[in-house]
Parts: structure tokens; sequence; C-alpha cells
């Protein structure tokens, strides 16, 4: 099985964009640091299609070969000349699907990278298994949600820690 | 000047209420326990008509002279005859006005009890000295938003502690 941790930055009110805004630009530089650092202990990651495309520039520049991203989109055969086998797989499986490949795949910690419409297709499935959640001091009002549909998923905390002076990580598990 | 605590108890996703439902189900034993001590060491409340009804039993009950609790609505003649002087007031004046009479009238400390759209009225005028958020662990997709509008209310972390084992509760000043 390959173990998937959900990993979010978001407002107090649970957003992770602001406005419309799009991307983390809210975030604190404690929480970029925290998340450069956490995926060196992961070997895999799965983002939705719009997430890829605010981080595909630095994913381009990457000389590690350590992550297979799973890119999640409607329209896999519309990205195929940005694939990379092993390294950058687009794919409209389904969440449970792309799990057990990557366990076939003999991955064993994959990254939950968002946005929210990715967030809300794996916890409707029941299939993070963790969820470290960065809150950041601020509330939105509006944004993009972390989740959205009628979920009702429950947690266990498993630890509280402050990154920076204002900005708070909390783990839990399932 | 009267000092405005906005309390809140919700999902990690920031909704007060779940889905469809109306009031604080959801909320842990701790959270309610956490809420009736700390009320103790206020001498105001404000809340919306809303949650004045879903609270209404527990607040016709009480004996207490202690609070003065400023009820909003847009039709405060409505409810004319469930007000008493010095206890229970309707009222369809500013946020600002509000804070200007419960000083006027000697209060200091004000617990802000929402919901959603008295939360959002508030944290818009810029009026919430302090945010206390308990947070459930437990991920809605849906319900009542903590807020609405296009906010950007930036805080201070005072404080964290867990009140049982899974909930936690923040504390954030202006």
């Amino acid at each position: 099985m390959t173990r998937l941790i959900l990993i979010a930055a978001q407002s107090l009110d649970g957003f992770i964009a602001k406005h419309d805004h799009s991307g983390t630009d809210f975030c604190s530089p404690e929480d970029r640091a925290f998340l450069a650092s956490a995926l060196k202990d992961f070997d895999s990651m799965i983002m939705g299609r719009a997430t890829f495309q605010t981080l595909q520039e630095r994913i381009s520049a990457s000389k590690s070969t350590r992550y297979l991203r799973k890119i999640m989109t409607r329209q896999p055969e519309r990205y195929a000349d940005l694939a990379k086998p092993d390294l950058i797989e687009f794919t409209n499986a389904s969440p449970a699907e792309i799990l057990a490949e990557l366990a076939a795949r003999g991955r064993q910690r994959c990254a939950l990278l968002g946005g929210g419409e990715t967030y809300s297709r794996f916890l409707d499935s029941g299939l993070v298994d963790e969820l470290w959640l960065t809150l950041e001091p601020l509330v939105f009002g509006s944004g993009t949600p972390l989740a959205t549909g009628r979920l009702e998923n429950r947690f266990r905390l498993a630890s509280m820690e402050t990154l920076g002076e204002n900005t708070i990580l909390l783990r839990y598990r399932k």
C-alpha cells in the first residue's frame, strides 16, 4: 500500500487560494520551507492539472528522479508532450486506480498536493491516510476551498507545531 | 473601548455548521465545556438572530444578569416581545454603532458568537480584536462558512492548545 498524505496550506477559514487568485501567494516563507523539506521524504506526488501548471516551471527545472508525479486531468492525451515516463505522467484514472498503480510500482509515500478538486476526490473516496495542514493567520471569506461536496472525513490529531511566529502546522491521521 | 472576541468552532475546512444542518451539533463535548467556561469572563455578547434562536432556550432559562446580549436583525421590532432591557436587546445598528453603545454602557469584554453573516460584518469592519477558533478534526466540504465576502484579515498567533484528544483551540490577536 502507498501511504497517501494530503498536504495543504490554507487560511483559517479553509481557503487554499485567496479570492479569485490562483496559487499560494499568501503562504509564509516558513510554509514554503516546510513543504520543500517535507517532500524529501516522499517518492511520489499526485496533483491536479491546474496545480501542475502553477508548479510546472519548478518541476521542469528539477533534476531529481526521485518523484513519480501523477497529474490528474480529464484529457491526458492533451498533455502528452509534457509527459516523462516515471517522472511526469498524466492520467484520468480514478483515485483508487492511481493509488493501486503507485503501489504496484513500488511507491510507498505519496504527497497529495491539490488543488481543491483533487483533494475532494481523494477525501470523498476515503483514501487520505494523513492530513498535513498549514494554517496561515488569515481570514479570506472567499477563494478556492480546501474541499467541496458533502464530505464528513474525521481524523485524529497527531501533532501540532508552529512553523513561524504566526503559522501553524497540524498533522492528522485517519 | 469594548474588547471584541470572535469565538467560533469549525471544521478544519472552515465550516461552522455541516452541510445543510444548522447549529453546532458536530462540536465535541470539550468545546462545549470550553465555551461555557470561557463566557464567564465576558459581560456582553453579540449574535445574529438565527444564532439567538438556536440558543434561545438556554438564554431564556438563564437566571444570570451578567450578559448584555445584542441580537442583530434587520427587523428588531419583530422580536420586541422577546426583548429584556440590559439582557436581550434586538438591534439593526451597524457593528461600529453596537460596539460604541456597549462601550458607552460600560461593557468591557464582548463575545461575538456568530453566525457566519455576523462574523463577516465585524471582520469586514476590522473590529475583531481577538479570534478564538476551536478546530474539530473534521472535513465537511460544504456548510455554513465562518465568513464570506472578500476579506483579508490578518492576525497574530497568541496561543495554541488542545481541548481534547483531537480538538484544538487557537487564539489570535489583531
